[in-house]
């Protein structure tokens, strides 16, 4: 059974404190706008993937909307929740139990995964920059990573958000203002961050067969991979993330797919050094290289890995955006994505994880 | 692809406030302890089902008992998050995603469920009691249903809960203690309400296959059944719970069985007045005959229906509850529920549901 994207949408991310209820209704009511023939009474599934502390969103949600779905939980992994939702909603259409799930992901801009009580014992940096930091610092040790290489991941991000009307934040910046913006740490300056910002995004999962009565072109996930390593920074390879290297030998070995094949990627460049991490674990550069890839990309105006503009210049709703990585690869496939389109776009993939990777999900999506 | 039941276990419920990460690695720790042949490498999934605030605990959870799993998440649905996570466990294997997935629930005594935002229009009673008191007053009005026949729910789970070494609170109640208990509305006294404590409880899922590796007398899920039906009290007939109704019929007809056939039964008695209408709703008595039916098993020492003592005598641990209902069934079905044991009980049936039975699972299981 395959399981398809059958709709999508993703609303304005901002730095504005919205309720987490509006942001949800939000996403789901474009969705139904964006999507032929899709009722209420259609829905089995309501899946809502957030950090948020309210509790029974899932049907606070499919009350708001009008669904009466027969499941409707949320689902929570911290930044990875997006993705982890996806599966979830895929494994109860390819198990038989369900035809059509609808998952939305919402956050709030001040959120409580952002400061993790686990995450105490490290000492200074409870904020996830001091992972950050750590991995920029292996990095540049072991393999020569420049400032300047790390502020032209930011750039391209940034550059590639200008076109895409919901980010948070479209300016471009050069690399001077980046390499000469606030330095928070030895190895991390401001604009090395993602930033957390208020931001919700829906899609649709449907079995093939009933797929096509909600679009024209839809979009399988062809390829699934996930794992979990561990929740503390206790990794020996400090310039490696384990869990994405084994998720997307997973999907691409599901897929029958090689990285070379995969023709526009949205990644989670959480800070500028994970970026590179992830093109080198993912395949795309041989270990040490991405510096150089990214180089390349900017130089060429390439549209290939984040064309949103990634977290850094997009924004980060943390439960919102693996959903929302989900629905801009959706759009490339089926060519709609306007100024961010990726020529002949075929195969996609998603890459979405958690707090240095303790988590990570790889899924490789096809026409 | 049939799904069993491979192993489990509950730890002792308390009124004390335990730590999360304990509760959840006391429940796995003695998991592993009752299940032969388990090694942390074969867990596919590790699903927390809590209400708790923390992030990402199935990741802290791994962590900690030494599981590096592909799939790590929470899952949240209120009182109902505990089957909503057996559910989705059962997908993951049914798709074929998984082989073993561990389940694990845990609440705090004093949890972020219990008094809700979205309940705050509800007037003065804020808590839970303000349904479970409209719910009584419809039922006694209808059907002439007495205090003392509540008063015999209330005595029944607290008779049941003797023979259970993990209920928080073994005592027994006569009728009169029961009646004479605080009056806390017009309807409900203490001792009709089920009392929310500290607890944690652990399900091995695993696919028939591999299932014998792990339990010479695996138990199955046979039938699922689901229904989520409006965030707040807006029914129009306040003496039955729709969403279990549904559920229950989804989960008769996959299992291909009826009512009659259940030979023990774990129902989700928040209130005794909800144990009455789970009975009717279930189709175990004609409506407005649970009274009856409730005297005649307190009288003939019956323990068909929560032989743990459900929630009113062996406490409600918000996320725990729907795994210990299921690791109680499968013990049943094993015939390993010493005290409790139901003679020749060959079907087992688990309802939970969430606030007002907002959403109700309907699990039916077989040897």
């Amino acid at each position: 059974m395959r399981v398809a994207v059958a709709g999508y949408s993703t609303t304005k991310f901002t730095l504005d404190q919205l309720p987490i209820e509006n942001l949800l209704v939000s996403a789901t009511k474009q969705l139904f706008e964006n999507t032929k023939n899709l009722a209420q009474k259609e829905i089995d599934a309501v899946l809502v993937s957030t950090n948020n502390n309210k509790k029974y969103l899932a049907p606070i949600l499919s009350e708001l909307a009008g669904i009466t779905p027969k499941i409707s939980q949320s689902i929570e992994n911290m930044c990875n929740s997006g993705a982890n939702s996806i599966v979830s909603g895929y494994s109860y259409i390819a198990s038989g139990m369900a035809e059509v799930v609808l998952v939305v992901g919402a956050e709030q801009a001040k959120n409580s995964a952002q400061v993790l009580d686990w995450d105490m014992s490290r000492g200074e940096f409870t904020h996830p920059i001091f992972w950050g930091t750590m991995f920029a610092k292996a990095h540049k040790r072991k393999f020569g990573t420049t400032d300047e290489e790390l502020a032209h991941v930011s750039a391209l991000n940034h550059k590639n958000a200008q076109d895409n009307p919901v980010a948070y934040n479209p300016k471009t910046y050069t690399i001077e203002d980046i390499m000469n913006s606030k330095r928070l740490t030895e190895d991390l300056r401001l604009l090395d961050c993602s930033r957390s910002c208020s931001g919700s995004s829906a899609v649709l999962l449907a079995s093939e067969k009933i797929a096509k009565k909600y679009t024209d072109s839809p979009v399988f996930i062809s390829g699934i991979g996930q794992k979990t390593t561990s929740a503390s920074f206790t990794k020996n390879d400090l310039t490696r993330l384990e869990s994405t290297i084994d998720a997307a030998n997973q999907a691409y070995s599901i897929a029958g797919i090689k990285a070379s094949q995969v023709d526009v990627a949205e990644i989670h460049d959480a800070f500028s050094i994970c970026e590179l991490m992830i093109l080198e674990d993912l395949g795309f550069a041989s270990k040490g290289k991405a510096g150089k890839l990214v180089l390349e990309l900017y130089k060429n105006g390439s549209k290939k890995i984040n064309p949103r503009g990634g977290l850094i210049g997009s924004g980060h709703p943390l439960g919102a955006t693996g959903i929302a990585q989900i629905a801009e690869i959706a759009s490339q496939l089926q060519g709609t994505a306007k100024k961010r389109q990726v020529e002949n776009a075929r195969i996609g993939l998603v890459q979405n994880m958690s707090a240095a990777a303790t988590s990570s999900t790889v899924l490789v999506m096809k026409n």
